[in-house]
């Protein structure tokens, strides 16, 4: 006797029978007496066709116009989804996301979500009904249609949930959860039982696709408990909650690699104040994003002077290289030397905290495997190393190999209690609704 | 300076480039000093494409999530079409039914306006910009996205012109205006310059495709003036208004056929209170629609009976024999005889009701023709008779030819005043804006 808030993404409603699926599911939990708020996002393909009408018309079309033509597509869908309900003889019923209360600043394909007034959806799960809000929009105080960017229907479902103080909040998408490494580089790699938010928000920056980090940042700041799930099987999904004492007993728990950055030295900078300051605002002023910086004493003799190493997406490589050249007389360093032959290869795990040397182990499995270290970034839940990009799927297999494979790895076997009957976690203390197989 | 609304229909925007030659033409008005509202329909085949969705997911969806559904097509057109505006630079600004303050009642699919609340469309124009609203749509008090049912846009420009007080309301389609009969059928027929509401109804109901006569009606109601023009042309189009003095001069403005009827004939019904609102009233339950009914005497002997006939559309002709053998036994007719190879030739004209003998010589054209007629039905404005199918087509052209042909016609030259140097005929005593060609 939940109250439950899903979101399937658009792969999971590319069709109308992948909906009728959705639909299934959806009174599986409603006939197990749960109460469920459903996010929908648009079908796949559904946006991209709509972007590429705009596009015909004109090549940077006015973002509130974007907004009111792309908020057509979860509208299709809700519609959709409350058919396919109304199918099965289910109570339901869809909501725009201005209907469902969801109520965002004036920034439009962008927009930040302010509040929501989840009187409505009350109203409509108090009546018995199933309520299926349009993912990824909402509606300025003065009643302007908005979009909420990238993730936005991630973001929806877990604002709801929030608003609403749902117990369970399941984000379907076509992977089983989050993974210690991408399976396709990592035969071995397993699924996670749960992570903490901080250690997703790593993985989410660090080009594991689950989810944006922004909907992970808004969970955990309002301690939204979720779980990342499949909507093509029944099988339990990973558990994003704040961090518990038994997560830190897990030393790392994934190991990701970043292939699209490139590594930008500029050689013998001066090493006065400002110099750093000048140089990436510079970027910033040009919308370069910035990964890691790394700045090593010089090598070379004379005047004070550092290295200055950082990373850029590779395809905004030429961009940064512009943007540097121009303050090479201004600046005066040296040269520059860019590296496209690059990965960043990162472990994440909130155990390392308590763990020393952890970073040592790290480096050590590297130099066995005879990778050289090009950069060093940390933080307090996360190493990433910049090495070369050849080397970086044999990398990533020996270290997770040593810190997560099967024979060594050091995750408790039931950190939250016993699974029930299917093989399906507990999920705070409460059994989920029984499924039908 | 006018203050104009224009509506285009589903296939004057049919594809990006047609919307685009929509924006030229808004512009085309805006540049000249006007203010215009546009509404517009969904692009042709996408509310099609939205019913097979729903279809696909069940038979027989809810009317509530339908409107949610059919919604989005009109949307997803106001956005492109302000876009189109912007590549020209025009200020212009989309609004959904309900953002545009279109207030319906509760009937989902088929809902009634009841009022509208200007006052956003107000500001945005006396801000410069070209309003851009969503046809076919509106929102109950409760915030519910409801649709008007077939021919909805036209009544929502309609509706926008007399809430806005407009100069002029356009209705843009694919054909030049209302003719004086089926140029298909008619090589001689003519462009109307102008037509009263009344005869524009009559057309409406005789099958003249033109418009629905729920949005004429609703123009008569609050004396909206329209024109029905063509989106692919700069020609003038038809001027829809209340009658004039001329106007009845023209003893009648149009003739229609209508082959989509059938004739159902009761032989011999008693004669006596209660019979005919007994068939009728089972009819009407059965949700038959009948057109025209003609009762004859009998010229049977014995006790007095009568003879029945009514027409229904053909579709219906099945379903209508069900309810009236269902009768027989209670109602007491002879036996029933069901002729679907007829049609229904009207002629229509206000003029008819000052000048007498109309039907006199509607009846001597067609005996000249060799035309029997099996039943005649009038109004004030209006004659139909019922004719054998293989006759109606020259019977038509030989009825126009003698009421509407270019040598006998009684059409005053110009109406309305002499046309301007473009051959377009002054509009309320105003130019409209000077075309680029």
């Amino acid at each position: 006797m939940a109250l439950i808030v899903q979101k399937y993404g658009g792969t999971s409603v590319a069709n109308t029978e992948r909906i009728r699926n959705v639909a299934a599911r959806v009174a599986r939990y409603h006939q197990a007496g749960d109460r469920v708020v459903v996010v929908v996002s648009a079908m796949s393909g559904v946006t991209d066709n709509l972007i590429k009408l705009a596009r015909e018309i004109m090549p940077l079309p006015s973002e509130r116009e974007m907004d009111m033509l792309l908020a057509t597509g979860e509208q299709t869908t809700i519609a959709l989804a409350a058919m396919a309900l109304h199918a099965l003889d289910i109570h339901a019923v869809s909501l725009t996301g201005a209907q469902a209360g969801i109520v965002t600043d004036g920034v439009h394909t962008k927009a930040k979500i302010q509040n929501i007034s989840p009187k409505r959806i009350h109203e409509l799960l108090n009546a018995g009904q199933v309520v299926i809000v349009a993912g990824f929009q909402g509606q300025t105080p003065e009643g302007q249609i908005t979009t909420l960017g990238r993730g936005g229907s991630d973001l929806t479902a877990i604002a709801l949930a929030a608003a609403i103080k749902a117990d369970l909040c399941q984000i379907y998408t076509d992977v089983d959860g989050v993974y210690t490494a991408d399976p396709r580089i990592v035969p071995d790699a397993r699924k996670l039982d749960e992570i903490s938010y901080d250690e997703m928000l790593e993985l989410a920056s660090l080009g594991a696709k689950v989810m944006q980090s922004r909907s992970v940042e808004f969970a955990k700041k309002f301690g939204v408990v979720f779980e990342v799930r499949s909507s093509l099987n029944d099988n339990p999904g990973t558990i994003v909650k704040e961090e518990t004492r038994s997560m830190e007993d897990v030393v790392i728990r994934g190991v990701s690699v970043d292939k699209n950055q490139a590594k930008v030295t500029l050689v013998a900078v001066p090493d006065k104040p400002g110099v750093a300051a000048r140089i990436f605002k510079s970027l910033g002023d040009a919308t370069i994003n910035v990964d890691m910086i790394v700045q090593n004493i010089s090598h070379g003799a004379g005047t004070p002077a550092t290295d200055l190493s950082f990373t850029v997406d590779k395809p905004e490589l030429l961009k940064a290289r512009k943007v540097i050249d121009a303050l090479q007389a201004e600046v005066g360093f040296r040269e520059v030397i860019a590296d496209e032959q690059i990965a960043k290869l990162s472990i994440v795990g909130v155990g390392m905290k308590s763990h020393s040397g952890v970073a040592g182990k790290m480096f050590d499995v590297l130099a066995r495997e005879g990778v050289n270290i090009g950069m060093i970034s940390t933080s307090e839940i996360k190493i990433s190393v910049v090495i070369k990009l050849a080397q970086a799927e044999s990398a990533m297999r020996a270290i997770h190999a040593v810190f997560l494979g099967a024979a060594t790895h050091c995750d408790p076997p039931h950190p939250r209690g016993s699974p029930d009957s299917k093989g399906r976690p507990r999920f705070r203390g409460r059994r989920g609704p029984r499924r039908r197989h």
